[in-house]
């Protein structure tokens, strides 16, 4: 019951908002002008009452019958993901996984900037990635006073993960991106968010019918 | 509007059971024979009432004041998830992420059994992995019908998915997990799961206050 169940009730929109980016850059390049929250809808596999609720964020109005503007919405949702400032990023922990964030297109395009990248054995790390500088992660707290950044993109071993993290705490990082399987403890003013592929299994699981069908899931 | 569009209403807490039976687990190593809704509520940042919703799926109850038993949630909890059956799968893409799914342990401790990988260029994908074929992508169809498997885990860059999905499609294989940035297009009975990387970034952009606060978000 911490200061992480934050009250932001419009999180499943923000959730959503890269999609709507992403197929709104698509129809830009296409040369369309207009869009209706139908054909969003459909393309989301949402309702339409929901694209419109969703879009009421960006404080972009569509026309009755014409429909969004695309140029104006692709700005409306930049602006609100603020996608024109940069979020710099340590990577801590170069393995194969944390070495695919670093190549992962979709993630630099909403401003994500990976800086700096952290390894126990910085010299093995270091053949996986290119034009990166890896450091020790002894390192991480001394560099962190010289180059300000507000994520640390955590992708240690599960075992590690609290010891790693606390290291990141302590040296004054305030957001975590833990791509651990480790329910992480950090203080009140740190904002730790968990992706979680075994998640993603256990819906994919039920949805593949793997359920017994008396569960009424 | 497909039939993608799931009326799963139980799909947060399926969402919700890896972290409980991480959790679980990890008190059953303990030695603790029992847990209280109030722990694990505590433990995964939820409110103690929705514990025990979550809970009712494993039709294992709890006693007042003492709790659930531990040993019976796990065996509730695994065999809601069917961690007794293994899930059979394709690795279609072998690049650092790819990888990275190869070696993810909590998703083998859920029954996820990659049997063979493909890859556009195989030698190369080869490097990458210890002890797992790797097949060209050509051979996919083929071997499909040889090795019935329900799952294709789709790792491929963004402007090839499509493509190959309607490969795997053709090939018969109903479950797609797909971790490309595409949205992508499958008949009525395949199902296919997008893993949303980006997603996870812009929820974390605003928990990190990266947006104005007069966006009442």
């Amino acid at each position: 019951m911490k200061r992480r169940v934050l009250k932001i009730d419009k999180l499943p929109t923000v959730r959503r908002l890269p999609a709507y980016l992403a197929i709104l850059r698509e129809l830009f390049l296409k040369g369309e002008q207009f869009v209706s929250s139908s054909y969003l809808a459909e393309r989301l596999e949402i309702e339409p009452i929901l694209v419109r609720k969703d879009l009421e964020l960006t404080r972009i109005n569509g026309t009755p019958r014409i429909g969004y503007c695309v140029g104006d919405l692709i700005k409306g949702v930049e602006d609100f993901l603020g996608l024109g400032e940069t979020l710099d990023a340590f990577l801590v922990g170069v393995g194969q996984f944390g070495t695919s964030i670093l190549y992962n297109q979709e993630l630099t395009n909403l401003g994500l900037k990976i800086v700096a990248a952290f390894d126990k054995e910085p010299l093995k790390a270091k053949a996986l990635v290119h034009e990166l500088p890896v450091f020790d992660m002894a390192r991480l707290a001394e560099l962190s006073k010289r180059i300000h950044v507000g994520l640390a993109i955590l992708c240690v071993p599960p075992e590690d993960a609290q010891e790693v993290t606390d290291i990141i705490v302590a040296s004054g990082i305030k957001g975590i991106w833990n791509f651990t399987s480790t329910n992480l403890v950090v203080p009140e003013d740190v904002i730790a968010q968990k992706e979680d592929l075994a998640s993603g299994l256990a819906v994919l699981s039920v949805k593949l019918n793997r359920i017994q069908p008396d569960c009424n899931v």
